[in-house]
């Protein structure tokens, strides 16, 4: 677990279409210690609840929030952070992690559908992880756990139900009474 | 780009349902330096065209082989290397990657839907990148990244028909001729 502040934003999401990558990007923020994830593209009321059912069940805190705004979202965050947006074809991250600053909130961005130019234009920073046909659900947890130095997976989580008692072999999940 | 050999295994591939999602595990295999892929579960031509494609444009060599009976690609693996199943109910990565011979081939296993108690008694390892819910994709990636040591995010492939000039702003793709 870290106290930076990181927010993954999520652009262009599509409903059906997106579902389940959209879920993988929210889980693997949330399991990589990121503050929360702000979706814009088409409101999916029941992605939300899948992933608040998530956060119930295994603990947070994790907030969802959907902006259809994004241009907004990401000049908001400059005002006082970094905004990172992922693209195969931004400079490789070899090359810019040590630039990022370490004491600002940071934004990262990941496209779904292609990305607006103006996204390219808005972020500080254009990070690429392999300048290669890549999943942004893959560079997403690269970047994180790469960003967090390795201390991203997080192994505490606030109010959780349930939690999972690591095994050699099988499973073993453990239901917290409260 | 590294010389160890690493597999990547994907169990229980369902034609639609898992076609964005195998083949997100397909392009971080291929971006994180394995040798190839093989899945089990429904065969998938479509699926595998669409790989195929990827590395006739991007380059290789990279493959992809269909296997009904993954337990049999398991049992034949660990005659000659090592198989780590990425799952989270096992024991933590930050105390396992340092257990995994470094002179051995890797599978590595990632399921889909529920994974077959077999596949925990198969594995060599049980390796959870963190014990929470997660992205399949994104522990994946994570488990590559560090498992290379950071440089697995390959930067030459062999006879690409394009690739990314790096940009601090915009997209540039140079089409190589030959």
């Amino acid at each position: 677990m870290t106290e930076k502040e990181v927010c993954v934003l999520r652009l262009g999401h599509r409903i059906e279409r997106d579902e389940r990558a959209t879920m993988h990007v929210f889980l693997a923020a949330r399991a990589l210690s990121a503050s929360g994830v702000i979706y814009s593209g088409q409101r999916d009321t029941e992605l939300e609840k899948r992933i608040q059912k998530v956060v119930k069940r295994w603990g947070g805190p994790f907030e969802v929030k959907y902006e259809r705004d994004w241009k907004k979202v990401m000049q908001n965050w400059k005002e006082r952070g970094v905004v990172c947006h992922l693209t195969m074809y931004g400079i490789n991250i070899n090359e810019r992690l040590d630039k990022i600053p370490k004491d600002k909130p940071v934004l990262v961005v990941v496209g779904s559908q292609k990305v607006h130019k103006e996204a390219f234009q808005l972020a500080d920073y254009n990070i690429a992880i392999g300048n290669q046909p890549h999943s942004e659900i893959a560079a997403l947890a690269i970047f994180l756990d790469r960003l967090f130095e390795g201390k991203g997976l997080k192994t505490e989580f606030e109010k959780a139900e349930m939690r999972i008692a690591p095994r050699e072999r099988g499973k073993e999940v453990i239901f917290e009474s409260r």
